[in-house]
């Protein structure tokens, strides 16, 4: 079984690792070798142990008829979609470790793998090593999916793990982030949420088999949290996570990302550092939780591999997944309902006059007083917040 | 697309309304739509939803070629083995939750599917409605499994809780758990840990390919477990939880059932209750968990409906898994090595005398002293305290 990388970055290169590391039980598992033929990079790697295999041109890879399987760990939409594109269309599987181009363009691969009967998947896109494409698409298929909340970004999740553990604020953590290589030069898909919005998007778009738009789903990161604001999640017990969640309100799904205040008993407060978690709400099964390393070159590498096991035992045999290029319209995010922890300047009984039933959450400080909501939709939450005035800051509570 | 359910207890007429509640999506997951065709059991169920799907002898289903999937939880290894049998040379997929079934009979079912062209599987048979089976045998095939820690009991784990929370002793709670229905009559297969064994003996023989006997694990189970001994365990700031492990030491694996002191920072010490959790270990992966339900009408009905799904889509169609019949020799499980937590009745001097370097856990009790030790074989381990004598008891920390 012949394959190639397209893109020897940290993932790509993790895969030829992997696929070296491993090769005894992978070759048991399929039942033949899988053995690296090209591997596709503008760059030259000289002296690395695979150096015979590099190409230039996708379209050698395209036209050798003995590679069956290919990877692509480029990132980004352009080239990867016209190099994947060709791929399949020379009658070649694909898997994928990138987000953007899955969230993009998933939908019209799926259809043109299916055309040319072959698999494009893509376990490594969301959440790393967690294998939680082929769970919600291979394992939980006797439930209704009620709810998904992904911790699904390791860099924020660190972040916000470091400002909680030290009282740091977001731009001094964010500097250590950036010297550690945790975090990119440009953070913003990360800490403004987009990358957790990209995830969210393809996890719902599989569990309605329609395409969730990436634009719809509202999105905020975690740039305005403050060190005080984790003062004030300690005080009332909670953590805070940056969430991408989606959840069946009625017969649609609404899809946020927020930071949210999580409790003890929820399994993701206690979800540290790089790694990441997806809580899975069937409407049979209940609470689950799948945990992993969301990001790194091997445990990233170690789906992509698994993704070539997979697609080793089904070739020339399509696997619907079921994605569709139909537009899912989600619901009204303004209809979801949440209780809110709200900061404010505002005077207590003006607090009280615009929303009943508050908890405070006391720190005594001198310039603001801290509340959580009662239950509310986003929509009355919104005009509530407006009328008051004075709001420093709000974070919904999960 | 027909289906028989075989033993119409807890779990079967929990199958039974999963199908009914959740029939629109499994038809559009499966193509068509899922019929309930047959209910084997010796009892009647007047008045039941399904009244007319009842029969008495299992010889009705084998001869009714239009059945093609059946599942089987009536538990225990007969009957169940005979119908199953049957049902496989009739050219029939199966489904089991039966725990007892699969590690006894297991490899052999597997042989008789292969010969068929059908498919035996028991995605319910460990964990619940934690697709671990599946994740083992299909997702995380990129690695070379290291390490698995199974808290894959929900009675001994839903009493330990409440030992931790209450301070109760082990006698009180089991009567309660009794009472409440979470413990049996005759707990000795939950909380001997013989359960728990034979789970970790399947996962075992999926990471190995080979059978493993449940017999040849050492099981210890939660009954000497006193409320003295959680005291000591939250004085070390951890908790004990009810284990089963299967570690690579070298190139073979070694298994063993047992309480273990846990830290904070490993996921099992936060899940409380009935719900179960599996860690898993990879080479390239890392860690990761898969948490959920382990047990209850619904979550594990939802796991054999999961594998009803995969069996219609493959119908006729053999599906590898790799677990053959030959014996697979575990390491030796004395060479294993752990810290242990110790109460003796022994003066100080002689514990120095016998285990240097130990660290006291100290409870200020009368008439007995707690250490750790630090790490040694389980063999080295036996002969100290043997020499040392007066031991009240000893828990592995994990």
């Amino acid at each position: 079984m012949k394959a190639a990388i397209m893109g020897y970055g940290t993932i790509g290169s993790g895969v030829a690792k992997v696929l070296e590391t491993n090769k005894d039980i992978l070759a048991e598992r399929i039942g033949e070798p899988l053995e690296l033929k090209y591997i596709l990079d503008l760059r030259d790697f000289p002296g690395d142990p695979n150096e015979k295999c590099f190409v230039k041109d996708y379209k050698e890879i395209v036209k050798d008829k003995d590679v069956k399987i290919v990877v692509e760990t480029m990132g980004g939409v352009e080239p990867a979609f016209t190099f994947v594109k060709a791929m399949l269309e020379a009658g070649k599987s694909v898997t994928t470790s990138n987000k953007a181009l899955v969230a993009d363009k998933g939908a019209e691969l799926m259809q043109i793998a299916e055309k040319h009967n072959v698999n494009f998947v893509f376990e490594a896109a969301v959440g790393g090593g967690i294998p939680i494409i082929r769970t919600l698409t291979a394992c939980l298929t006797g439930d209704v999916i009620e709810e998904i909340d992904a911790i699904c970004n390791g860099t924020t999740n660190y972040m916000l793990t470091n400002m909680e553990q030290f009282g740091s604020d977001y731009a001094e953590i964010l500097a250590e982030a950036q010297s550690l290589g945790y975090a990119e030069k440009d953070p913003t898909a990360d800490v403004e949420g987009f990358d957790s919005c990209r995830k969210i998007a393809i996890l719902t778009s599989l569990i309605t088999g329609k395409n969730v738009d990436f634009n719809d789903i509202p999105t905020e990161g975690i740039s305005k949290i403050s060190a005080t604001d984790f003062k004030y999640a300690k005080a009332m017990g909670r953590s805070i996570k940056l969430i991408a969640r989606s959840v069946k309100v009625g017969d649609k799904y609404a899809c946020r990302v927020a930071p949210y205040l999580v409790k003890p008993e929820n399994m993701l407060y206690h979800v540290s550092g790089v790694m990441n978690a997806v809580s899975v709400k069937g409407n049979m099964l209940g609470e689950s939780m799948y945990y992993g390393a969301g990001a790194g070159a091997l445990p990233t590498a170690s789906a992509v591999v698994g993704d070539m096991v997979f697609l080793a035992k089904n070739v020339d045999k399509y696997v619907k997944i079921g994605w569709t290029s139909e537009k899912y319209q989600l619901s009204d995010p303004t209809q979801e309902q949440f209780r809110y922890f709200v900061r404010a300047t505002a005077s207590q009984s003006n607090i009280e006059n615009e929303f009943e039933n508050v908890e405070y959450a006391n720190l005594d400080l001198d310039d603001e007083v801290g509340f959580i909501t009662s239950e509310m939709t986003e929509r009355e939450f919104n005009e509530r917040i407006a009328a008051l005035g004075g709001i420093i800051s709000v974070i919904r509570l999960a």
